[in-house]
């Protein structure tokens, strides 16, 4: 579809039919126009742009990314840079700022009206990741003593620049919020009533500090759409919606994934780091884990004479040191998930430890029994059977437990259990294996 | 929080005082509530929910989950069930069917209203993960003649059984979708105008049998809060609700981490599964797995020779093999991320193609040359060095192309992503690794 547009508009550029692009791009949804600027070259994305009637522009805008956004600004005069900073919603503004350089920031904020850059400078004032950043100034306040006529003639009268006019919210002669109602309850009361009689008291809020982690939380707990946000003095001053949580859902759930997968800033996506950075963030992780794992060598080397003897054990290592890592995997993933969606926390640490030894134990004997068999009949030897399957046995008891609780320690000692999911576990399962397997090895062969 | 008032229930239950419970509990969010009724035992749980005050007791049933419903409805009169199933929402009431026994569904079909019954055998009868069983019947319907104030009378009037009033329809007299707006668009227009000319025509739309991830993926693209549904005549039948999407979102986020953990049927949440049934899916595996992995063995038999010539090349083998898996799992990773939230689609193949074989040179040289260092100072005998560091050069370039492309080819043949992102990959850099390894050994050592 975008392909097809993107496509069309290329072909009116080359023939210089300026006006058949503003029609076209009249009939298509600004989501859609967005998508297109973004394939486009950033000269050309900047022309289309400038052609857009001005609604149009504004909603377009507010579809695009941030780089995006930064491309688009790029290329625009003065005026029409003011106009959209003017109108974009204050929460998405904020986000935008957070990116770009403070040089350019100071001068965007100069373009503010004076009212939109207090606003704009108080929520860039809030720490980063918090409530504060998160939310917009442009909510509905009604009063207590206010008649339901009153109040609806207020949302009427207001709605034209609020973020949402279906949650309202009730606040004190000193701002303070005392309650909340949702706009279909407001129509449906009787006009003369009094907001006071209506209202939910002792709704949900956060406070301007809180982490947005937390924030997201609470929004699913609650299954809200709008969470209103008060300082310290529990006044109201703000409100963060829905689509903002869901952003960032998703931002935390690539980042998990892209820690589990062993990447160490995994802040960006897949297009917008260049290889360069790609290859730094990705190369400091394998070279701090081949460190790690190059000990295996030396352990290896430890044990040489009893691999020197029997060279058939060496056939075992990988199989072994693998099915450790894929055990070991596969709990950790279980538990770094249960803790990122909220299903497991801390208090579960005794509950998840007896049931993993038993998992691992069970595990490990049905693997260890098949690698008893696939070594014995490849080498026609009990021994070397024996060795494999108990130290298969062992290894995954270990990794189990060991793949279950870093992430669960992580948790405690205040990091990120996404990191712990990751390589870091291949190592020492491999650590651990290797020994395990030697010294069962010796044991049972007599070896040196 | 919620471990604090389990404490007091289970105190107050103890010491008989359910008029104390009752109190208690209406002071409480249902959203609290729901999670205390998981903590306790089931039959106490029953209890506990049967003296909560009716309109509480829908409330707090719809934040249960699935298992949660089907514990309480198992401890209820016929009476209340109906009473439950009659006033949850339609969407939710598929949900809940789509998890129970056909028998049930049955009985459960026959307490409810006619009306109701009808509805909830259309939605079952639509395909599973389709528009259909996500929708829900419960919208507000404008005819294009009527004015704003005809309207919003009939908004007004309708509004208590709505699933929700923000977001209004408008239909041919053969119930065609015509067009839809906000009720923010209602209340602001002047109320002698016709809907037809302040609806906004040409919205989206999904048909019944739209798959869910689609759905999604249109909720996300479009910025939406509803979307309409319609059937092969056009004819509006139902909307989704965007609190369905997100939980389809994070039930895909979860998939997809725990296929890329290697864990089979990733549909359970940690403690859902009997610790049976997490062995079984998990141990089916990693059977197949050890079975794939177990021919690494003999590929190192069919290098006996060189191995027991030189020792000291199988102290490398596991961070060889490692590292290769290590890379491939950061670019798998990176893809199938890319590809679940839209950001990659298979047109880019062939750029992805280059960017991971550069990525994957420059890595190569990096860890191979450290490779070389680390091999040449553990054994002083530059011959092995060479054949580490080339190794590890070879493996990273093919662990990282492998690891890019085999997403991009699940995508192709209709497969999960994720699964290929998974501990395949490790199968795969394990034959690839070792090959390359003694080859390339016994090219530069001269061994037989």
């Amino acid at each position: 579809m975008s392909n097809r547009l993107t496509t069309s508009i290329q072909d009116l550029m080359l023939r210089r039919d300026y006006m058949g692009i503003k029609k076209l791009l009249e009939e298509t949804h600004p989501s859609d126009i967005a998508r297109v600027l973004k394939d486009l070259q950033p000269d050309t994305a900047g022309f289309v742009f400038r052609i857009l009637p001005k609604d149009l522009a504004i909603d377009v805008f507010d579809f695009m990314n941030i780089d995006g956004k930064q491309m688009i600004l790029h290329s625009l005069s003065s005026d029409m840079i003011s106009t959209i900073l003017n109108e974009m919603s204050q929460d998405d503004r904020t986000e935008l700022f957070e990116e770009l350089p403070a040089k350019v920031v100071k001068k965007y904020l100069s373009l503010l009206s004076e009212k939109e850059r207090r606003v704009a400078n108080m929520l860039l004032g809030y720490p980063e990741d918090s409530a504060g950043r998160l939310m917009t100034t442009a909510f509905v306040d009604l009063k207590e003593h206010q008649t339901v006529d009153e109040a609806l003639a207020h949302v009427r009268a207001t709605a034209p620049d609020k973020e949402t006019i279906y949650h309202l919210y009730v606040i004190s002669k000193y701002r303070k919020l005392m309650g909340g109602l949702s706009l279909r309850e407001l129509i449906l009361a009787p006009g003369s009533k009094s907001i006071h009689e209506i209202m939910n008291p002792g709704i949900k809020s956060v406070s301007t500090d809180t982490d947005q982690e937390d924030v997201a939380r609470i929004f699913e707990d609650y299954d809200l759409m709008v969470l209103p946000v008060v300082d310290k003095e529990e006044r109201l001053v703000g409100i963060i919606t829905y689509d903002d949580v869901f952003d960032i859902v998703r931002e935390e759930d690539t980042e998990d994934i892209h820690l589990m997968g062993g990447l160490g800033a995994p802040e960006e996506t897949y297009f917008s780091l260049s290889i360069f950075e790609d290859v730094k963030r990705r190369g400091g992780w394998l070279a701090l884990l081949i460190l790690l794992e190059s000990f295996s060598g030396n352990i290896l080397e430890a044990y040489s004479s009893s691999l020197e003897t029997v060279i058939a054990l060496a056939f075992f290592i990988p199989m072994l040191i693998d099915t450790g890592g894929n055990a070991g995997t596969q709990s950790s993933t279980l538990i770094t998930r249960g803790l990122a969606t909220g299903e497991i926390s801390r208090k579960h640490g005794k509950t998840i430890f007896f049931r993993e030894m038993i998992t691992g134990a069970v595990l490990g004997l049905g693997l260890g029994a098949f690698a008893y068999v696939r070594a014995y009949f490849m080498q026609r030897d009990p021994m070397i059977g024996f060795a494999v399957g108990i130290s298969l046995f062992v290894v995954l008891m270990v990794a189990n437990l060991v793949g279950a609780l870093l992430p669960l320690l992580a948790v405690r000692i205040k990091y990120d259990p996404a990191v712990m999911a990751g390589p870091f576990l291949t190592t020492i399962v491999d650590v651990v294996g290797l020994i395990v397997y030697f010294e069962v090895a010796k044991a049972i062969m007599g070896l040196g």
